[in-house]
């Protein structure tokens, strides 16, 4: 996108279909939308003036005619410009936001809609910044907010990390690769630990942010406890637990190359007699340790999504119903078990459902300590409940 | 209650009655159990064997023949007596935990259900513990845990708080008086600050130990803040963020006296300078400021239950939409919302829908932060979601 001049092309919202969008949703679908012959001839993310078919000004909104979310709201003025000063506005509103709520600089800087850039996730590792533009708008507006972030926090390199499997419904190619500078290495501090990060290769933007506050629960229980960190990636929850004073921790992961960074991780920060790396996919290693016996003070059992899709939801919850009997399986008497889904598709308290059914499957009466989600550098845009996608759940087990 | 041996009266779910309890669920309904005249008869509070028509064995259970929650589970074991050794191993239990959570002795020890004592609450005040018994069985008990908790803590005095609506549906009387020694003062310590607690004239058992992690949340952001606390009962939101370095922070509450403890707190810990006290009705000091223009970087407005019973529900949901509406008026551009709703008649969608109404009313933009419920030391029973009566909501407001 270049600099775009007000005022944007005008579209309506069909009528009788503005009832959301009235209410204060960041969204419209394509079937809302009075599709125009020259609405469809718009390229992909061109910023526009929403109204009702009475009239209503709705604000500046990106389009996109391909995709089934037509428009998201941008600005609430419709003759907003959305040029450098503006992704300079909303990134500095963002960072305020983070700086208040952190002290040091490893955060989800933005968090799409909440955030006012729909679409659009920015991690910061100090100073490396791993950006995911999810949206036709966020991509073309790529060269403004790098130069915005350049001009704000200055960071020694910003990754693409543009290989969401969401680009595809706008229309979007994968494409990982620095937008500016030149290397790809980053570290996160968290709790007294410095992780390497793997900017390229590693799951999402190399880092689970969301967690944190997770990870920081869960390691103020482990001292002096045995550990099994299930699906560890590259050991958030395993190291963080090492780290409080856990006698020894066990990480499970099937990604050989995110155990190696883990095991490096270890022996940086002087834990690696305490830590094992175990490679082996997660739920048949379960099922062996149960059968075999294992028990451990603490187990923390954090998969990847079991829903990528709506109708993958019914399988999704027979599968974190089954994880949750084989991690219980293997929590000593008193011991904690920590269980996560972050899957979208996957309801709070279908998956708090599942989980129960799981417990109740391995005989083990529970306490349940804590439920909640993503850390607030994570924010939810109050229309869209279902943003808030990572539910952890956390019990003491009989 | 006298230790009791075993065998224990028998009692028999009906036909087809027995499903929840055979999931998990600890509670059996009057309308559930063959109400004998052997069963009538028997004094509230007694422990019975409880079984399907089926023969199953449900375990030790607690019976009161006049409550609508007519049985309630204390132990699997259909044998267990219980006795002074088992009120100390559940104790025991409950204690294991919170000191494993915290590192000072300041805690809801036991929360009911989810510690296997249903109906009991107990908060601890380092060597003074608040005790409320809500079910006639934990009345009856209450000469053997004053005697296991004196065995596990060794406390100064422990205050009998029966005084909970709730206890009328299990025909016990309000009694509010010491169980052991002669004092009634205590103070808790929190973020280095220590409060002075009222045992026997303060809200419920005189602390909210609930909103602690919330306490936490909304001082982290409090530097150099202007915060009002309303419905602050003896000041712990307040008076967190005046000693997180708030630069003024106002007081509001209905009672006097809880100010008067939270301005006694204020001074004890060199904070009075920064910290008002007004005593007023919140909702019309509220309206009052927001037609003063008056504005605050942080508002928290953290009500007594505004549902009492089911039946209050809609009633409530309407009271909690107008103070969302009203407080959010009161924040400054860019500052924060805490906003609380402690009603067990009121689910965590319902609410959060309210308050997002409120928002938008006030036509405020709203980032979600954080939304939880109360801290592990109170702990949720699986098959008893409602009892997570607490929910909490955090927004920075544009």
């Amino acid at each position: 996108m270049t600099e775009s001049s007000a005022p944007h092309p005008l579209l309506r919202l069909l009528p009788r279909h503005d009832q959301r969008v009235k209410a204060g949703h960041p969204w419209a679908f394509s079937n809302e939308i009075a599709m125009t012959a020259a609405a469809k001839a718009l390229p992909p993310g061109t910023p526009v003036r929403l109204e009702g078919d009475d009239g209503w000004h709705h604000g500046t909104w990106s389009f996109n005619p391909h995709s089934l979310i037509a428009a998201r709201r941008l600005d609430r003025d419709p003759g907003a410009r959305i040029d450098l000063d503006w992704a300079r506005r909303r990134l500095n509103a963002a960072l305020a936001l983070r700086q208040r709520l952190y002290d040091t600089p490893y955060y989800r800087l933005v968090h799409a809609e909440a955030d006012g850039l729909p679409g659009l996730v920015i991690d910061r590792y100090g100073d490396a910044l791993a950006l995911q533009a999810n949206t036709a708008a966020m991509e073309a507006l790529t060269p403004l907010l790098v130069q915005a972030l350049r001009d704000l926090v200055s960071p020694r390199l910003i990754i693409g990390r543009n290989d969401a499997a969401v680009r595809t419904l706008e229309g979007l190619a994968e494409n990982v690769a620095p937008l500016f500078g030149e290397e790809t290495t980053a570290r996160v501090e968290e709790g007294g630990l410095g992780f390497s990060v793997d900017l390229l290769g590693g799951q999402k933007t190399g880092w689970f942010y969301d967690q944190r506050e997770n990870r920081d629960r869960v390691a103020r229980l482990a001292r002096g406890a045995t550990v099994l960190d299930a699906f560890c990636h590259t050991g958030g929850f395993g190291l963080r637990c090492a780290a409080a004073g856990a006698a020894r921790v066990t990480l499970l992961d099937r990604s050989a190359h995110a155990l190696d960074l883990a095991m490096q991780t270890a022996a940086a920060n002087n834990l690696a007699e305490r830590v094992e790396a175990q490679k082996a996919e997660a739920l048949e290693a379960l099922e062996k340790m149960g059968a075999a016996g294992t028990r451990f003070d603490i187990v923390v059992a954090d998969p990847p999504a079991f829903a990528k899709a709506r109708k993958d939801q019914p399988q999704a919850l027979r599968g974190y119903g089954k994880l949750a009997r084989l991690a219980a399986g293997l929590v000593a008497p008193g011991g904690f078990l920590f269980i996560a889904s972050c899957s979208h598709h996957v309801a709070p308290g279908d998956f708090a459902d599942a989980v129960i059914w799981g417990l109740g499957r391995a005989r083990r009466d529970a306490k349940l300590l804590f439920q909640g989600g993503a850390g607030p550098d994570h924010p939810v845009h109050p229309a869209l409940p279902e943003s808030a996608y990572l539910k952890g759940l956390l019990f003491q087990l009989a």
